[in-house]
C-alpha cells in the first residue's frame, strides 16, 4: 500500500525518530522509526539518519513532502527554526517552518518551530507545541491546563489553538539523576518494581502535595527511611517517584480547574499523574499521545507557506 | 611540644579525616589530616589509616586516647556506634560511644554515636550531632533553630545541649548533580566564577525564597534563560546555586525566629546562606564550624564511660 502515501510525518525528538506515511484521506499507512535521534547526530549526518527510516515507509521515489517536530529544528539540530513567541496561536505553527536540503533528493522538509515564553519565566519547547495544536484539533475548543508529563514535563494553557503561558518540570529527569547518581542511589539498588513501590509510591506523593517546599530535605527521607526502617528497594523507588510527581503537581494545583487535565505522555506515566490528580482532588484524562502529534503535524501542515 | 598531648580529637568524614592534638589544658598543640575518609576505606583499612595520621601528630606511644566523631561510626564504616534517638540530650553523647581495637597498640579509641529521629519524618545525621554539642559548649542556653550547611545541608532545633528535630537538606549534592550530569550542565561551561555570578545568585535567591514550591520548574529557567537571552555560564551558576539556597532558606522560614541563626560549615558557604537569610528578613551568625567540632569532642569526652 505504499503508493498510496501523499506526506510523511516525522516527530524528531532527542533520543528516537518516529515517521509515519500517510494517504491523501489522512490515515497512517506505515510506519518507521529509529534511535538516531537530534543528541546522537552531527548538523550533516541529519539527511542520511532521514533517508534510512523514510527507506522502510515508502519508495524513496515517490513522496518528497515530508514535515517534521521537535529536536531537529534546535540551534544544535539539524536546521534552526526559531521560536514562536508566546502567547500565540499554534494554527499558524507552519508558518514559521524552516526547509533544510537534502542533498540529490526533491524532497521538501519542513521543520516546524517551537515555542519560547520570554516573560513571566523564561521557558521553551520544541515537539509539545504539535501536540497541544493536535489536541486543540481533536477536541476543539478545549480551554485550560495540559500536563504533559516526562523527563522534561510540560504544562501549558492552551485556549483552543492559543498558547498563553507554559512551564516546564525537571522531574523526569530529576528521578534518574537521583537514582543513578546521588546518595539515594543506595537505597535504590535491586528489584524495584517490586510489591512495595506501590505503598512508597502513595506516601511520596502525599508528602509532595503536602510540602511542595520542602523537596530538598523530604528527598533525603529516601535514605534515611531505608537505614532507620529498612525500607526496600522497590518501596524507595515509589516513594521517589511519588515525591516528585506529587511535588510537580501540587506546584500547578491552583491553576487547576473543575475539568479534566488533559494528560499527554507514556501511558505508563499518564497513569501515575491521574492517579496523584485524584489524590489532589483534581481529574487527569489520559489522551494518546501519537494521535494528538499526528493531528498536530497535519494541522500544521495546512499552514507551511 | 607534642610530648605534652593528652588526648587526640578525630572529626572523621566520608571525604576526609581530620585530627588534632589537645594538651591537659584543652589547647590545640599539633593537627594533621588525610584524604582517607570512610568513603574510601574498607572496615579493616580503618586502624591504618587513624595510625598514618597520628604518627604526623605525636608519638606513637605517648597518647592512647582518641575520641572520634563523624562516619567512621556508621554501618558501612570502622565500627558502627548506634544512632541516639532525638530528641535527646547530647551532654550523654559519651555514653553511646563505641571502642573499636587498634591491633598492637594501647589506643582507647572511642568512637561517637550520630543521632537520628524516628518520628515527624525519618532523618539521621553523624558528626553534625558533636558539632551542635560543641555549639552548646561555647553558647551556653542557646535555644532554637541551627543551620548547617553542606552537601546535606542539616537544619537542628537546639534547646541547650538537647536536640529536639531535625532535617537535612539535599542542596550541596544537588548543586553537583545538575551542574555535572543534568542538561543544565550545558549552559554551565566556562568560566563560572566571572562578574555575573553576583546577579544570576541574586535573581536565583529571589525565586527560590517567593517559590520555592516551584523548584522543579525554576530550575529549568538555567536551560531557558542561557538560550534566550543569552545568559552567562557565570550568571547560571549564579542562578542555580541562589535559586537551591533559597528554597531551602524558605522551607524552614517559618521555624526561624528574631534571633541570628547560627551558621555551621564553610566559610564562603556559611556567607551566601548568611546572605539569603538576609533577603528573607532574617539573620544569619556565622560560628567557627572547627572551634565547635573541637568543643563537642571535649564535652563528648567527659560522658564517656
Amino acid at each position: 500500500m505504499t503508493e498510496t502515501i501523499s506526506w510523511i510525518a516525522v516527530d524528531w525528538g532527542t533520543s528516537n525518530l518516529r515517521s509515519w506515511g500517510i494517504d491523501a484521506g489522512g490515515e497512517v499507512v506505515s510506519t518507521a522509526s529509529s534511535d538516531q535521534g537530534m543528541g546522537k547526530l552531527a548538523r550533516e549526518q541529519f539527511p542520511a539518519a532521514l533517508q534510512a527510516v523514510l527507506a522502510q515507509l515508502a519508495p524513496p521515489s515517490t513522496v518528497t513532502d515530508i514535515v517534521v517536530c521537535g529536536m531537529a529544528g534546535a540551534r544544535q539540530g539539524w536546521l534552526e527554526a526559531p521560536y514562536l513567541d508566546a502567547p500565540t496561536d499554534l494554527s499558524d505553527l507552519g508558518r514559521g517552518a524552516v526547509h533544510p536540503e537534502v542533498p540529490g533528493t526533491e524532497f521538501r522538509v519542513s521543520i516546524l518551530p517551537g515555542v519560547c515564553q520570554r516573560e513571566g519565566g523564561e521557558n521553551v519547547m520544541r515537539g509539545e507545541e504539535t501536540q497541544l495544536l493536535g489536541l486543540a484539533s481533536v477536541t476543539p475548543g478545549y480551554e485550560g491546563l495540559v500536563c504533559m508529563p516526562g523527563t522534561h514535563s510540560k504544562w501549558a494553557q492552551l485556549e483552543g489553538t492559543r498558547i498563553t503561558t507554559f512551564s516546564t518540570a525537571m522531574t523526569g529527569e530529576m528521578f534518574e539523576l537521583l537514582k543513578t547518581h546521588s546518595v539515594l542511589r543506595h537505597s535504590l539498588v535491586g528489584e524495584l518494581e517490586g510489591p512495595e513501590r506501590e505503598t512508597g509510591f502513595q506516601a511520596g506523593a502525599r508528602a509532595g502535595l503536602d510540602h511542595p517546599e520542602a523537596l530538598l530535605g523530604q528527598l533525603f527521607r529516601v535514605r534515611a527511611s531505608a537505614l532507620l526502617s529498612g525500607r526496600t528497594p522497590d518501596w524507595c523507588a515509589g516513594f521517589l517517584s511519588g515525591l516528585l510527581i506529587g511535588t510537580e503537581i501540587a506546584a500547578n494545583r491552583s491553576q487547576i480547574g473543575t475539568d479534566p487535565v488533559p494528560l499527554i505522555g507514556s501511558a505508563g506515566l499518564c497513569a501515575l499523574y491521574a492517579r496523584v490528580l485524584a489524590m489532589a482532588g483534581a481529574t487527569g484524562r489520559v489522551v494518546d499521545s501519537t494521535e494528538v502529534v499526528l493531528a498536530g503535524l497535519k494541522a500544521a501542515r495546512a499552514s507551511i507557506a
